[in-house]
This record gives C-alpha cells, sequence and structure tokens, in this order.
C-alpha cells in the first residue's frame, strides 16, 4: 500500500501534535509515512492568509487552543517564542537527510519538533541545529553546508511548489491515497479512512 | 449548571453539523444550550479573514470537506447554492421567536439549517422564510414584521458585537463555563470538558 503523506512545517504547533499520532497509526493499518516538509509562509503567500497567530482574536484563540489541543492529547508542549520561526534550513536539513542518511530522517524531525514546542529551542538558529543533530550523531558542518547548496534549496522549493500545485495549503496535511485531510484535528477521519475504506 | 452557549451562522456548513450534535450531547450532561446567533460577515471584518469557499485552495479543500465531513457525522448534507447567503433575516426572527414563542425557537433553527444544508433552499429569500415559519405554525406575517423591526435589528447587533468582545470570531463556537471552543471538530474536546471537567 502507498505510504501516508505527511506535509508538515517544523514550526506549525498542529503539525507538532499530529506527528506524534501519525506514524503509530500509518502502522496500525500496514502503511509507513513519507514525511514531506513544506514552508507555511510560502502557502500563505498563496491563500492570502495571514499568520494564524497575528490574526486579530483568532490569534489569541488559537494559543489557547494550541496548549489545550495538547493536554487533551497527552503531549508535552510549551508555547515556543519567537513564534512562528523560519523553518526553511530545518526543513532543507531534513531533506537532505532523507537523500543521504534516511535512517536519521524521522528521528531529526521527531527531535526538531521537540527542541521547538518542549524545550523552546529556535530552530531558525544554527547553534541550535548544530547541537540538535550533534546529539544524534549527524555531523553538523555537512548539515550546515547541505542547508545551504543549491541543491536542497532548489529540492524544497520544488516539493513547496508541487504542494501548492496539487492544493496543499496549510498543515499538517495528510494525503492517503489521493485523499486529502487538512488538520490535526482530521485524526478521526484519518483513523476511519484507513480502517474503513473511503467513506 | 449553567446552558452551554453555541454560537452559529445559519449558512455555516460546520455549525450545521454541530447544531446536531451539541443537543443531545448537552443533555448527556445535565445542560441546555443557549442557541446565538450571530452574523459570520460581522466577524470577517474584525479578523480581516476572507469566506472560506473565496480562499484560494482552501476554497476547494473546504467544499470537499464539508461533505466528507457530514458522511463522517451521518448527517443528510447538500451543498447548497448560492453559498453562503446572508442570515442577517433569519438570525433576527430567531431572536424574535426567543423573546416571543420560545418553545419554537429551537426547533425553527433545525428546520432552517435542513432548509439550506439538506433541502437547498434559500434562507436569505422572504419567501422560503415564509414556507418554512408557515410550516411550523409560525405566523409569517408576523415573523417579516419582527425582522424589519428595529428592536431585533438592534438586538442581533448588540449580539453580534458582545460575540466580537469575548473573542468570538467564527462558528460554530461552544462556549462552557467561559471555555471557549472553535469549530465542528472540537466535538471530542468538548465532550471531555464536559465529562471530565477542565483539562
Amino acid at each position: 500500500m502507498a505510504p501516508i503523506e505527511f506535509w508538515f512545517d517544523l514550526s506549525s504547533p498542529y503539525s507538532y501534535l499530529a506527528s506524534r499520532w501519525i506514524g503509530p497509526l500509518a502502522q496500525r493499518h500496514g502503511r509507513t509515512v513519507d514525511w514531506k516538509p513544506l514552508l507555511l509562509g510560502a502557502a500563505f503567500k498563496v491563500t492570502g492568509l495571514p499568520v494564524l497567530v497575528d490574526t486579530p482574536l483568532k490569534g489569541d484563540y488559537s494559543r489557547h487552543d494550541f496548549a489545550r489541543s495538547a493536554r487533551f492529547a497527552g503531549v508535552p508542549y510549551r508555547q515556543p517564542e519567537p513564534f512562528p520561526i523560519s523553518t526553511v534550513h530545518a526543513a532543507r536539513g531534513v531533506l537532505w537527510l532523507q537523500r543521504t542518511d534516511p535512517a536519521r530522517a524521522e528521528p531529526f524531525i521527531h527531535a526538531a519538533f521537540g527542541a521547538y514546542f518542549v524545550d523552546n529551542q529556535d530552530l531558525s538558529a544554527p547553534a541550535v541545529l548544530a547541537r540538535l543533530t550533534r546529539e544524534m550523531g549527524i555531523d553538523p558542518a555537512a548539515f550546515a553546508a547541505a542547508v545551504q547548496q543549491a541543491e536542497f534549496k532548489d529540492a524544497l522549493r520544488r516539493q513547496v511548489d508541487t504542494a501548492l500545485a496539487r492544493g496543499i495549503f496549510g498543515a499538517p496535511f495528510i494525503v492517503i491515497d489521493g485523499e486529502p485531510f487538512w488538520g490535526n484535528d482530521r485524526q478521526a477521519q484519518v483513523e476511519r479512512w484507513l480502517s474503513g475504506g473511503p467513506f
């Protein structure tokens, strides 16, 4: 069966929450997860939508809901500041790992989410990415070099363009055999789609 | 125990879906529902957000998700056209019923949601509201007169202002003892809040 596509931005709280259940859920249904970083900033340019936490009224509610949704899921969460941040380097790093050291790509994604949303370390800071990679046995210098290479700049740009061309406008965005599900709160629908087929 | 506030717009698909479960859920927890119509158009002016279905990419997804979420919930749904519509007359009519014939207010709300989202009757049309009220034993002429009265124009305006002042920016919006929940997809959190208390 085809892998489940999991589109995410490492600066997206709901992507973080969904990153905690998508793997076990896929496994229960004999699927793997294709982890696909994107950049929400690029999507916002196309949809014309503002950054969530900058939206009047909705922004305040969202901060409350991030933390409550984490408690609901039993997942640790501390609201990071600054928020949101640029995840372009981290995302290119994911693509580099997926190409050169695939076994470490998914652990890096989980570590990066945890660094930002639990330990409140700024993933846009090179020093944070260096420490994170070093702790995982990834060469920090090679990581830092890769995220500046045209190959991975282009790869991420193409991936974001592909997402937008396919109507993927937010994160997390889950695609199962072509069926799109947007948001951490589509977990129950995703579960039923996998267990019972299309509805 | 205090009633559960259920803020809704009669032109909002997710409000319609939530209107089908909020009553039984409240009842299971010994609560009543305070049905509070608002106007999403006024909220969009404050948040600066566009109408959902007019948002690039997100609009197409949303139409797909309205129908799928209805199937998921086992609720009949046909995408109405035109969509969205002005619900200002219907909303004033709800306030009039709540003041003058409260036993018919909630049945009217369910009938109006069904008329629009199942039978695709345009609730902004006076003839549709006349037929709907007549079928329910409500005097259509009194209804039509009430929705033009300053008393109910003012009452709806005040209700929308109150919503916005309290940070209620969308629909459905559910408030339980001061705790805000936005969206049909917060059903599971609402359920847990009612059964287990704050989390």
